[in-house]
């Protein structure tokens, strides 16, 4: 049997890695990593864990919808290991969330590579603590959306919400919040070197990093 | 400067601590651990990482919403630390969601106790992994309740939702799971000894551990 484990390397500080996933990394075969453009940040991120592993990037061109690719990065996958070998396939925040990895293991059930997910710490997780914000206290509820498809109809009802990638939407987003009684912060990068936490709405909008949330609890 | 470290140290796997957290117990003064009817299910996810350590006990009775245990449990890690030492508090899980540890912090800002919050992998992070069910792929939505506020208003409008604290309302939550077109998976203790996955509705029902969750997605 040949082995992939889609592991969450959480949100971008080296330290918020499992143990499970960086025990995972030491003993595997191989590391498979999600390359775009010539750069992998999950690769950046885990840099210090991957010396001396053999390493192979799989090209997932960002923004690029392509089912097409993800049955080549399983193939290639497949190719690869031979009966008995373990590999890892490093995923930024968790792999179940938002994330690359969930349409590459639909890919690989195609093929006789058996898959385990570890869970990684959230973006969203990791902001909540970052801000000293609970997500949800007792009897509360939380939302998780992404920039295009925030429903006001569900703020109404919700404690607290978080909407990732929200560069395209920002100005839709914050009206939002604000016309349901929602406080926001906006957090880019969150735990990597260029994390930056903004309070201001002028700054939020003309900030156009592509890896921001924001982060919305009732007042 | 006395400080406090909120640190999340997952759902059950010890494996699932993160570095972070795990380096933080292995370098504080004092680690304080929630307790329970004399028992701590925190002490013991994290036993082996606290040999060696001083380990004290803040009780927090279950079900009791008790302002004044949290203002107490405050004083004494007030009471406990002297300027300049360090310590953690372990909270099961993610110390931002649905945690004690959300009130300790609050009580702590009226003594000289600086927090900072370490994220933790959360019960339905792992329970979608273990299932290898998105929470979210692009473009969709996730809800976060607990059993007594499920809103179905919400979960028409969502592509996931995940409840914890089933065990009272569980009939009525299934009831407005299937009337809503989603399939659901019941999950006991995700990734404890005792983790037990259930696909049947009847076992379901007859299920009384309090410490589950559904995990549900549309078809």
């Amino acid at each position: 049997m040949k082995k992939l484990f889609g592991i969450g390397i959480g949100p971008g500080d080296p330290e918020l890695i499992t143990l499970k996933a960086y025990n995972l990394i030491k003993s595997c075969d191989y590391v498979f990593l999600p390359e775009s453009k010539g750069d992998s940040l999950a690769g950046r991120i885990a840099g210090e864990y991957l010396k001396d592993k053999t390493v192979i990037e799989l090209s997932f061109p960002m923004g690029e919808d392509n089912q097409e690719r993800y049955r080549k990065a399983a193939e290639t996958i497949n190719d690869t290991l031979i009966d008995g070998q373990t590999s890892v396939f490093l995923t930024l925040g968790d792999p179940m969330t938002y994330s690359t990895y969930a349409y590459l293991m639909k890919e690989l059930e195609k093929f006789k590579v058996s898959t385990e997910t570890v869970p990684g710490i959230t973006s969203y997780n990791a902001a909540a603590a970052l801000l000293g914000e609970p997500i949800t206290l007792r009897d509360e509820s939380f939302y998780l959306a992404d920039g295009g498809n925030l429903d006001e109809e569900v703020l109404k009802k919700v404690t607290s919400a978080c909407i990732l990638k929200v560069s395209k939407n920002k100005q839709e987003i914050i009206e939002k919040l604000e016309a349901n009684g929602f406080r926001y912060v906006y957090v880019k990068r969150c735990t990597q070197e260029s994390q930056s936490v903004i309070y201001n709405k002028a700054e939020m909008l003309a900030d156009k990093d592509y890896m921001s949330l924001i982060f919305a609890r009732r007042a």
